[in-house]
């Protein structure tokens, strides 16, 4: 019987759809990798009594580990840290230490804003450091400090309580795991190990039987935890597995190497955008792109370090564009149309040129939601990558609508620009 | 005392993060609008006890009206539909008109691929045709239909029960507005209304004021739910008002105006890309972009329709290439810097000129992490609209990571070529 953990993610804004909650996915994947069972997520707006319900709700499924996150900041209906002391039986009391710490943290802000009215400062700032007693105090890294917080008495869950903003959250998170009540947690729960390969280019139909296949030649894939997902026109395999199951993931991961080696990119997680990355170093590259309207540009800009190889990028989305700007001829157009082998080619080769970059990409397609032909149907994007090896040309019929054809559009010239970059 | 709405997302891929949920949040917004108070949105995976667990909680809770997402499909682990009917007291029942709906759906599926396993595809029919007895049936959209269930006898929440995929949710929910159990619930929820107003510009230290010197002017906003928030730059007030209390929010709104008319740019929710999509039409425009590396054009290229006004962008990403590429002076660099006043209007003016356009954006910064000067530091973009009124210039220091500072220049940019669009 695993350690079972739960999240409870509060505030109002969250509640209701108009901030969207990432602290919940992410705790999540931190539990599982720390080998707690996840048991639910729930969110709550920002009631003490919606609060205080949803954590006896977690005591009473016998949850052993509840990470809470908002409500630490300094207005009246932050209150997470007094619902947790009362639901802790844990009186709530001042630290003077953790009180003259965020006044530390608030004397640079204050110099920035003179008109500061200083004494709501100060009570905000004393509201901050009542905690109940007895907690861990987690070290804020904006101005709420965390807490550890047990039981006062009897069993029940460690409440870890943490801040709402993300960038405040992920750090504490970690520092928490050096906390005595963590680590005797932890000291209950299996390690784990995990691993992600990604491929692509498999037909959804070959994915269903491969599992099926390697447990029929012998293989106990039961000791695995196997999440398999379709994400961004990728397969993503994500294995997590007890220590001491090593050997079993190693035969699983040679088997998918034997069935779909030749389609696997990454056998660490690493993205194709990093791998695009690091190939790309001491090279350079310029794209030219119709239907994807900038987006390609912008995901090799994603990575930082990017202006060492990205040279820059046409966005052509008129048919007079494409010919002045890249040199593609009215009549490649008349004779293929602007969605063809011929104008993707030519739009590679300009870039490049152009810009006087080692590689040049070229997407052109038809986004939808108008525009498409029997011939030419909506999500029929051609690609074309081009270097002084020549120019590697392809085209997809891309499913779904206006926005998946120019996202999908952008993975499948990544791993386009990626094939060209691999030594071979 | 309002009437209490929760809902239960389904799923190990969402409770573990690997699918991000979007179900909740879109419920919640929609519980809202239709007068329920949103209590709490719990994720739980695909275990029955867990399931069944967090029903059980919700009617604890005095929740009345539960909404499930997930667990209708084919296969053995969807099990949503069958624990709602024991959680409701009714026993599992085969609707054979369903059972012959749902053949129906699946025959032209069946057609598409021959090697189908047919008796399994039967099987799987007929699975989900077992529902609940004395149920009303949603209809499927894909081949999951939903269920509305209320309990056998006693008191207790009317669960609603709807499938996973967006798609098939969304058509769901406004099919089961018209269920008699629902009709039932809708008559005790006040009936709403709902506005947005959009504002940009507005200092962070002025937002917090404005609500509580309106109200010492003596208008009870207490009749009114309103939600301030920051998103993408630019400050949302969302208002829902019982009908009947129309005459206060426009009292409200009428304040709003007379405090912060001039940044206002939407009276009813429209999106700024939207108004500019709109005042765009018959005119044309053109980008010339370098820290954003396309983000801005993608932007623009969003908006369906937009091959009718936008011709296209370069992206500048390196000075050689705005040399070349915009006839941004190696002088005007050498002088004043690649971000600065100077080259973002020479950019603007390359875009307009070359493209052929009327309008030309030109925005060129110091996006991070590296890069940044005394002088020049992260976040610094220089943005220029030109037109043939001329050129348009100003800058701004964006707070935040490499992320955040390209996010916000789009939404920045989107503004200024908004004030050049915009009949004055």
């Amino acid at each position: 019987m695993r350690v079972r953990a739960g999240i409870l993610v509060t505030g109002t804004e969250v509640l209701t759809g108009i901030i969207k909650d990432k602290n919940g996915p992410w705790l999540s994947e931190r539990f599982r990798e720390n080998g707690f069972e996840v048991a639910r997520i729930t969110i709550v707006g920002d009631r003490p009594s919606d609060l205080l319900e949803a954590l006896e709700e977690m005591r009473n499924a016998g949850i052993a580990l509840v990470a809470t996150s908002g409500g630490l900041g300094p207005t009246a209906d932050d209150l997470t840290a007094e619902v947790v002391g009362r639901f802790q039986g844990r009186e709530m009391v001042l630290d003077e230490a953790l009180e003259e710490r965020i006044a530390e943290i608030l004397r640079p802000l204050a110099h920035r804003w003179p008109n500061l009215d200083l004494d709501a400062v100060r009570a905000a700032n004393r509201k901050q450091a009542v905690v109940p007693a007895g907690s861990t105090i987690l070290d804020p890294v904006g101005t709420a400090p965390g807490l550890v917080v047990t039981p006062s008495q009897g069993e029940g869950p460690t409440v870890l309580v943490l801040p709402g903003p993300p960038r405040e959250l992920i750090p504490m998170w970690e520092a928490s795991l050096s906390t005595q009540p963590m680590i005797e947690l932890l000291a209950k729960t299996p390690k784990l190990e995990r691993r992600i390969l990604r491929l692509f280019g498999m037909p959804e139909s070959e994915r269903a039987g491969t599992h099926r296949e390697i447990e029929q030649e012998g293989l106990d894939l039961s000791r695995l935890e196997i999440t398999t997902c379709l994400r961004r026109g990728e397969i993503e395999i994500a294995t997590t597995w007890e220590a001491g199951d090593g050997s079993i993931y190693d035969a699983f991961e040679e088997q998918i190497i034997k069935r779909h080696g030749a389609i696997m990119f990454a056998r660490n997680g690493e993205t194709i955008d990093e791998l695009v990355a690091g190939l790309l170093k001491g090279r350079t590259v310029a794209v030219a792109e119709s239907c994807t309207g900038g987006l390609f540009a912008a995901r090799i800009c994603d990575q930082p370090g990017a202006s060492d190889y990205f040279l820059g990028g046409s966005v052509a989305y008129s048919n007079s564009v494409k010919i002045q700007q890249l040199n593609v001829t009215a009549e490649l157009i008349e004779s293929h149309g602007a969605v063809s082998n011929q104008v993707a080619a030519a739009m590679a080769e300009a870039a490049r040129e152009r810009f006087g970059a080692d590689f040049g990409v070229g997407i052109t397609g038809v986004a939808g939601p108008d525009g498409g032909t029997e011939d030419k149907p909506v999500g029929l994007v051609w690609f074309a990558v081009a270097s002084n090896a020549g120019c590697d040309v392809r085209s997809v019929q891309i499913p779904g609508g206006r926005a998946d054809v120019r996202e999908r559009s952008t993975t499948i010239a990544m791993h386009l620009l990626h094939r060209a970059l691999r030594p071979s």
